[in-house]
């Protein structure tokens, strides 16, 4: 018996691509609350750039482990929606997550490997009528609702034992050097890099560092924004625990004109 | 007896031409929470254009009924606030509007004739100071309110006979030819057309079906944008059943340059 | 004994520069539900220009006001977090506030002293690892979190006497002429004064009036925005109570190129 007990499970996530406006959105919720009006519905985000799988992974990796133990995060960035890719349940621990399976739990099963994976093919727990392009409202939505009132994840299809993964960019760590790159940038035009703090482990934090991203470097890893002065570009371990550059009160994307996949290199 | 039962009236929905961010929405929701804290706010968007009746007459029309029976949906899109028009109360079904009398509810009516209109001329249910710019906040948050607390809609003023009406651009239809228009852009760029499902009845799907619009044409109507390669412009029936133009896991809209109105034609 | 009964607790408000859709407003949100569940948690705006301490200063004092008594609201606009800076809880009437204490609650303690401040220095309220980036969610969340289930604010920390107080433009009233600046633009582009209806008290509402903005001009102070035809350039008192400036059914902002600070002289 693996079903979630129903006064656990009232929180819901949903993290899309459908942009924060999207009445795509409203139409997933309406559908989760006609059956389950219990349900605690929470945006995670819904300004993952179009199809971009890869930043819809690592916000799923990093924002659904703030949540309770029991919750269900309903994840649609979904390219191919409609063609043979499956959508799948798969449980991490206690969270529970519904999405396609093209790469968007691929952050998540890196972390640790789901407990449990099922297709969702009992169409039981399906909207009546399945649209070929709206899977999140007309498929995930009543499953994650059905989850919640305590349906038996072993009820909505067939196990599965693996998920689809990506590649992505490597750290390379030699004595005195780490190679990366910029792996998301946050709403204050941060740049993210995939080097971890525990890559930093042998790294000093004084300016005898020299971090260069691009064609820009700056010295010395701080603790936080404000330990240099406005318009200064500065590295620093942020909040999910990654290499990050920014400029102190301004928007290092801009100013920098850097992107997602910029190399960044760590020497002392 | 009117009256929603309470217990079942949780669910208040919002569709306003605020912008996402706007605490304009949150004083609303404020307003309501004061009146009911178990209720249930879910917001449909606030991404109309300003002032765009019409998109906002679309998107209620087509989200709201996603919603369990005996929700509430507050509709602000008023570029009249504050001049002689009314707002209302009009039930259709089992789902409940409260409205600038504006048009804002005109693809419901067109859908099935209201069951009920109340002109809300009572201000017994309004905020104490009611402002001249802020109906929203000021009268259909309370109202809003009253409502989920099981108020009678017929105590919130005078039957109306009508609500007021909209011009709708026309499709033609006639043998082997089918003449529509862009009707609404989603979030992913996608041109949604007024062409319908049933429009389509009598129409091939096959490549002997040629889609134009503006200048672009596309051949064959498709099941799901995953069944062209990337970036090719395809025709298929979408989610909410209407005829839809799109560039596969791209912009339709910035590739193609269309925008509302934009006559679309399907001939065969 | 000034804990807030938790049953009337529920409301959770939360104004940040965090962006819209940015994952960091979930994080803090899974916090909160992960230490009360039964907290109803309402986005007042996310919206707030990255570090601009002012604006959103202007919409706490607004938006706040409308919510139920007890409600708790965490404002995080935080350019020095991990600095020397203090958090801080702060009660205003009955409404509760966690914030830096950097001028946040500037626009409230203006309009009245807080009635308790205490600086938040007591960690066992904290999530035990706190970052140096992020004290919205290691210490504000758990911190409102603790509240809503009925902590005492005396445990939260050692008593302070003051907040931050910011300078503001000031408002220059003399017989026939009143003088102050734009203070805030709203998502419709309307160009929201620092002069109050109080202010406005002696000056007529007619064509005699002529309110100046930068080099735009206008006559007579308006009831609401369809008192004149659109794209007119018109003066009314808005739902805030505050003299503005708006183009009819566009937006002020955009055609006016107008931006916050800009002058605003009001003669008769």
């Amino acid at each position: 018996m693996s079903a979630i007990p129903p006064e656990t499970a009232r929180v819901i996530t949903l993290t899309t691509d459908f942009g924060g406006g999207s009445p795509y959105v409203a139409a997933m919720k309406g559908v989760v609350l006609s059956r389950n009006p219990q349900a605690t519905l929470i945006d995670i985000t819904h300004d993952i750039p179009p199809q971009d799988i890869r930043q819809g992974a690592l916000v799923l990796a990093e924002a659904t482990r703030r949540f309770p133990p029991e919750s269900i995060h309903v994840a649609v960035v979904d390219p191919g929606v409609g063609t043979p890719r499956q959508v799948v349940y798969a449980r991490f621990g206690q969270h529970h997550f519904i999405a396609p399976d093209n790469g968007l739990l691929d952050r998540l099963a890196a972390q640790q490997p789901p407990d449990k994976i099922i297709a969702l093919t009992n169409p039981q727990y399906w909207l009546p009528d399945v649209s070929a392009t709206f899977h999140g409202r007309d498929i995930m939505a009543p499953v994650a609702a059905a989850l919640s009132l305590g349906t038996d994840p072993d009820q909505l299809g067939t196990p599965q034992q693996t998920l689809v993964r990506l590649d992505w960019p490597e750290v390379h760590i030699v004595p005195g050097e780490i190679t990366g790159s910029v792996e998301a940038i946050d709403s204050f035009g941060n740049l993210i890099t995939n080097i971890s703090q525990t890559a930093l482990a042998d790294c000093p934090r004084d300016e005898s560092v020299r971090v260069c991203c691009d064609e820009h470097e700056t010295y010395g890893i701080f603790q936080t924004y404000g330990d240099q002065p406005e318009l200064t570009l500065i590295a620093l371990v942020g909040s999910s625990g990654k290499l990050e550059l920014a400029i102190v009160n301004d928007s290092a994307q801009m100013m920098l004109g850097v992107a997602v996949g910029a190399p960044v290199t760590v020497t002392w």
